[in-house]
């Protein structure tokens, strides 16, 4: 394809608006990281005989030779086309996709899915506004090996073009869940036996001791956080769904009124708050960590 | 002030670009807070008898009414001028400074200031370009209690308008030192008795063993984690430097070979590598941890 002005040229750029995206039930992953690993979901799901994540693919010939994977991966879907850097600009949301893009199909599953599973870590965006942000927690999310990422209605669209660019292919990593609603989902995580934290800046308890008291479960065995007085009501090594607040406002009452618990990131300097990518980072690591360093890692 | 184009808002808008920032060793504190951090320290400054921080200050009376401290603040310094919002944004880099800016002084400091006083957490970026990730990174180098936050020489410039948004105030609680060459910075913390720590996917250390083998120190005893073969040359708890890299290039050979040692975040999920900020945010509170829990904290 060499003609920027072709009727599918203009279908494809008109992803970039949320009302075509949900109406195609598509949205567009740019740039060579996200397309091979949308590919990689695409061949995955084909080899179970699931649908297509992939619909379509357009590739410059130099990032083929550039990303032989990519290259193989995409002539196995019989859905590639060359297209030359003009096409592909005016395609894409950002200014250079790097020679590559591809329509995917829309990823959200619905939350019964996520819990039927065993759920053990969820990340729970409430009202994020920025795409940067929402993108941002979402890789976080499956870099601490979350099971699930939920964002309640109100949230920025997780397949806004700077969101998935955001996410750096962990949207074809981690199922989704989109449009949420927080008192339904509180009920629903709580009777899959999953514990609703709100991260809090002013929040009752301090994450840092939560840490504490789940090392020394493990270290020193059940019986000696117990009868010091530890929360054992809140326990990172159980499974956990946090939820983060909008960038600007925090959590409402209303949602940290629905979790088990506020808890706080500690904050050791001068600084009034954490950036809400941020606070998810260090509260999702800490889970993993309580979660997933099996009794005895370092004591032999 | 009323007129958006008279010489004294040209001056101050020019603030926007790096050369005049570097001539004249002034940047711009944009909004409310900021604004208000930044007058914090001049405050202090002053009552130390050191020079001022914030040499001009210019509100609306909207703004002076919603934020009583700020008018406090910028009275106390004789340098408040009322400005309406047509004259702030002709002065600002944002659309919309929300009423209230500061000339400030640039707050850079020589290293050697930074390592006679004791320092036991360091925050360095090796060649890190992109203003709102240095920014984030000092937010969450403040939040971890970080003495000091390093940017070496081919950084991002720290009093770039979006970087110092990013930082949320933060630029004005934590020393930071700019230029520095790397050799020269890990040869400088070394003979400081500051452990050089580079973050970095490949590392042969695993942070979260890290910081187990630190929290069995404390919690079973000094020689508990050493006959287990722990990594006792590397403690989270001893004072630590964090080396981190660039967006696209992480950490360099060179950089690397600086370090101690090399630690990667664990990646429990499929995501291929974490955001900068993400990683730093992530090492800097598990130092920040290691050195504040006090042994007995969870134990009683």
């Amino acid at each position: 394809m060499t003609n920027p002005r072709a009727d599918r040229v203009r279908d494809v750029a008109k992803l970039a608006a949320r009302s075509a995206r949900n109406r195609r039930r598509q949205f567009l992953a740019e740039g060579p990281q996200a397309v091979r690993e949308a590919l990689r979901l695409d061949a995955e799901r084909r080899a179970e005989g699931s649908s297509a994540v992939v619909l379509e693919v357009y590739a410059s010939p130099e990032c083929l030779r550039r990303y032989p994977e990519i290259a193989a991966l995409a002539e196995q879907t019989g859905r590639l086309r060359l297209a030359d850097d003009q096409v592909l600009a005016a395609m894409a949301d950002t200014v250079s996709p790097q020679g590559v893009l591809a329509v995917c199909t829309m990823l959200d599953v619905p939350l019964e899915s996520v819990l039927a599973a065993g759920t053990r870590l969820v990340a729970v965006m409430c009202r994020v506004q920025d795409p940067g942000n929402a993108g941002t927690i979402l890789r976080a999310a499956d870099s601490a090996g979350a099971d699930a990422v939920v964002l309640t209605a109100g949230s920025v669209d997780i397949y806004n073009p700077k969101a998935v660019r955001s996410t750096a292919g962990s949207l074809f990593h981690v199922p989704v869940v989109l449009g949420a609603d927080p008192a339904q989902l509180a009920a629903d995580l709580r009777g899959a036996g999953v514990a609703v934290l709100a991260a809090d800046g002013g929040g009752r308890l301090d994450l840092d001791e939560l840490q504490d008291e789940s090392a020394a479960r493990r270290m020193l065995g059940e019986s000696s956080a117990e009868h010091d007085g530890g929360s054992v009501a809140c326990r990172l090594e159980d499974p956990t769904a946090w939820l983060f607040g909008n960038e600007a406002q925090g959590l409402g009452e209303e949602e940290k009124a629905l979790a088990d618990e506020t808890v706080a990131v500690p904050l050791y300097g001068q600084a009034e708050s954490l950036n809400v990518g941020t606070a998810a980072t260090v509260c999702l690591y800490a889970s993993a960590r309580s979660q997933r360093r099996g009794a005895g890692s370092t004591t032999g």
